[in-house]
């Protein structure tokens, strides 16, 4: 049996509530030899406390040696599969920049080119225009692009790239990459998975498009055409309300994240901007829902940005947050992150991530007392897949009945 | 592959003896911050020594987070995947009471019930009447129920309930309960699930047995109706001697335990009535069977009483009958549950059950030397599915040959 079946028949109501909380990329290495991570370096004594009197352990993404992007990451996270439910590139584009993806929706992603007067690809990122141009050419595509039968909504994402969603009945998402992938040659047509008409459909309308653009942008330089990648459908997902009849809500300040939220049924609400806004709006929405997902972003990026100090920073300014967050009494605090990311390796990456769970009146804690990577590993929820933790919360939240006599 | 077909292949005659003590319920949770479990605090020197010279770890039931019951929890144990087997609630009830069920058999539960004069129910459970009122009323039934084309069964169970079974070819199991759940209303109809001729066989055979049984019970009071519930077939299982060729014995005082072992095809011992007695039915029989499945409920029912120190002392009472056990030398001794009593909980848990493996000749030690939840963390048999326990049994036993060359 499915485990996501098993919790929909198990399931059973409560008042309880959980709180997820993510620090995007939390788990590290050490920069020097018998050195410590970021997280064992950094000074956490409320972390510390929730270690103590909680369980601890590590959570493996997607599979050992598999380093997961932002999407398996967190749907992992929200306990569904992530090799069943792969969101693809553009859904996931989409959502980045605030564009819900929906069933009947097709999200693609845009790149602006440059291509000769024989239509012979010259520049794959037509210099790497700005932004505000690339705004303002998507302002253009808008006003004049018009596709029968279909609802076409574009939207700018950064320098060269925007996204194209179209809406419409029985479009299909399997079609190839319309950039050639180098210069000096024509733009593909957009090509259907054969013997698919869902997608012939979507590639008819997505050929029109380009047609249309290639005459709108015709007088523009250096951007003056675009390619088509990343095609892709609604993964036909459950909601978190149909998995676990629990009401959630996101606070997230990014955009891509906000969207992940939404892909399963979260509902989004205005995190302000800092984290001390997002436990604001925590406390002040704690009676309108039983799940709360709050993201925290700046773990991550400082990890990308290979700064070790930067990181350890951000984890003190989650430290510090947490009274706020124990003080509203949840039954039961989830902290973890989608996926590590060292500064070391200036990357995302497969190592297992630091889990802790709080939960006053079921827990069986361990001899754990510091919230680090080395003591995680002598900690009571030992090394787990991520799409494990959902069902540990409902448990400890009391939300799961017995399964058979 | 399947591990079941794996092990079919690949196991070999030994000599081999490989005893599994089942505490029920064994595991537990502090009852006060801080604190140690029922299984910490307990007095083990016999466990303890165990543990030393084996290895530990512990077992989740059936996967994290969720809760078993006795039948899920000892599949898993027997080495069957509980969520790929599922055993209906009337199955359990009849193996319950030792009421044998085959392919050919649908079981159900029957509750006596007490309806008026115009049949509305005015109690689900007739007063609660005596179970030696529960086996004359099913007497009754069996001297005068006579159904054509299958053959019926009837056995009490205990106070207002008995079990029935329907044999015969081509019965389906998947028919809703005609107890109405509430009183003042009417039974229900036995109601079959859409476009199943097997089921739609099996709801006319047990309309027809309440139709006769309202007629034989007209006149008793207060128990002058009956109701079923949890109509279930046969599970379709495969043996222990067909997947792991032993020749197995269970030794357990409550009906259920036997019928589960009797489900996957084990000999039933005359258990006696106490621990000493299991016991020394092991001793007699030891030349018999190689593999013996001792379970020993009280780690359960004084968990689930919520009575912390009763269940420290049958854990205790569980530890002085080791010695006697280890002196028959058996070649693998396992001591585990079957699932979490906590009696902080007074209920079955998903938490992980403490698990020992001591096997003189093969066992690999680790440096764990008490037998207790934040102990077994440590082990080395880490944390693993139930379901695994038993290919480790087959193979500390010299029972399982390499896989591939």
């Amino acid at each position: 049996m499915h485990m996501q079946d098993l919790i929909r028949q198990l399931r059973e109501p409560a008042t309880t509530k959980i709180v997820l909380l993510v620090a995007d990329g939390l788990g590290g290495l050490p920069i020097t030899p018998g050195g410590k991570t970021e997280l064992e370096t950094a000074i956490t004594p409320n972390l510390d406390k929730l270690a103590t009197e909680g369980t601890v352990g590590l959570s493996i993404p997607v599979a050992p040696g598999i380093t997961p992007g932002s999407g398996p990451g967190h749907l992992g996270l929200f306990g569904y599969d992530p090799l069943e439910h792969i969101i693809g590139r553009g859904v996931l584009e989409a959502l980045g920049v605030g564009v819900e993806v929906g069933p009947r929706d097709v999200a693609i992603r845009g790149n602006f080119c440059t291509i000769d007067a024989t239509g012979h690809v010259t520049d794959r990122r037509a210099g790497r225009i700005p932004t505000s141009t690339c705004v303002k050419l998507v302002e253009k595509l808008r006003a004049h692009v018009k596709i029968e039968g279909v609802e076409t909504l574009i939207e700018p994402v950064q320098d060269y790239r925007f996204v194209v969603r179209f809406r419409g009945d029985d479009l299909g998402g399997a079609i190839e990459d319309t950039d050639p992938g180098r210069t000096g040659v024509l733009t593909l047509e957009p090509k259907p998975a054969a013997g698919d008409p869902a997608s012939a459909k979507t590639a008819k309308i997505a050929s029109e498009f380009l047609r249309q653009a290639k005459g709108i942008l015709h007088d523009e330089s250096p951007a003056n055409f675009a390619t088509l990648r990343g095609f892709a459908k609604h993964p036909n997902i459950s909601s978190f309300a149909d998995v676990y009849g629990l009401n959630p809500a996101a606070i997230a300040v990014y955009p891509m994240y906000r969207g992940l939220a939404r892909l399963v049924g979260m509902n989004i609400l205005d995190p302000g901007h800092t984290l001390e806004d997002q436990v604001g709006v925590l406390k002040a929405q704690w009676n309108s829902y039983d799940f709360f997902f709050l993201h925290f972003k700046y773990t991550d990026s400082t990890g990308e940005d290979g700064n070790f100090a930067k990181k350890v920073e951000r984890i003190e300014e989650l430290d510090k947050a947490i009274p706020e967050i124990v003080g509203l009494n949840p039954d039961v605090l989830i902290v973890t992150g989608d996926h590590s990311t060292p500064s070391r390796m200036k990357s995302h990456s497969w190592h297992p991530v630091p889990l802790l769970m709080w939960a006053p009146a079921t827990v069986r804690p361990d001899y754990v007392t510091h919230f680090g990577e080395r003591d995680c590993l002598q900690g009571g929820l030992g090394q787990i897949l991520a799409k494990s933790i959902m069902p540990l919360a409902m448990a400890h939240a009391g939300r799961l009945g017995k399964f058979g006599a």
